[in-house]
């Protein structure tokens, strides 16, 4: 059998750096990565595709153009495609993503482009 | 602005029902569903499409025909499509389900079909 359970709790004990997504489960092409998010993130945009921020622990903001979401553990947002954002948390924060396999975390390569496809 | 937080647990409190899945967000063309597990479900399988448990509150098993695994609050589990499976929990459960649009819940049309696309 090669159904296994995934514990998020033990997966975030595994890395500790920041925004740097770690992939922890695949469904069909689409991946679910853990994060933890500290500071500021840059703006950017994801053109082909919705990405999901699901907050598992501590406290996050997503900032719009027009305007922003705070999250807090147990929330979640869906940021539609090309649509320009900027996360950030005062505090670290774990976060899951959940977006299609290749997307790049700044949108477009930058200083804070991290590798893809790291699974922990 | 469109984008609005999403609170599982306030979306939660908004129904009662076993085994029937409310959508609570869609990114691209997947589902963010939430349900209430209790006692079992029947034997299915999802011919097109992976399918993820994510367990919000509570315990459940899935049950396959090599195996189970055994779930409790912040572990998720990924069904490969075609895979037989059968979800159960001796006591309630809340349990997120991620999935393309439009996959019925008990495979093909049942007893136990829930309606699809009802949003809460």
């Amino acid at each position: 059998m090669k159904q296994t359970k995934i514990s998020i709790a033990k997966k975030l004990s595994k890395f500790s750096e920041h925004w740097s997504p770690k992939v922890i489960a695949e469904m069909n092409d689409y991946q679910f990565k853990l994060a933890k998010f500290k500071d500021e993130f840059t703006w950017h945009k994801h053109d082909d595709t919705d990405e999901v921020f699901l907050v598992i622990e501590g406290d996050m903001t997503i900032e719009f153009k027009d305007g922003q979401v705070e999250l807090t553990s147990g929330e979640m947002c869906v940021v539609p495609k090309g649509v320009l954002h900027k996360p950030s948390a005062k505090n670290e924060c774990s976060v899951m993503l959940i977006e299609p396999r290749g997307v790049i975390n700044t949108g477009e390569e930058g200083e804070l482009t991290a590798p893809n496809d790291v699974w922990i």
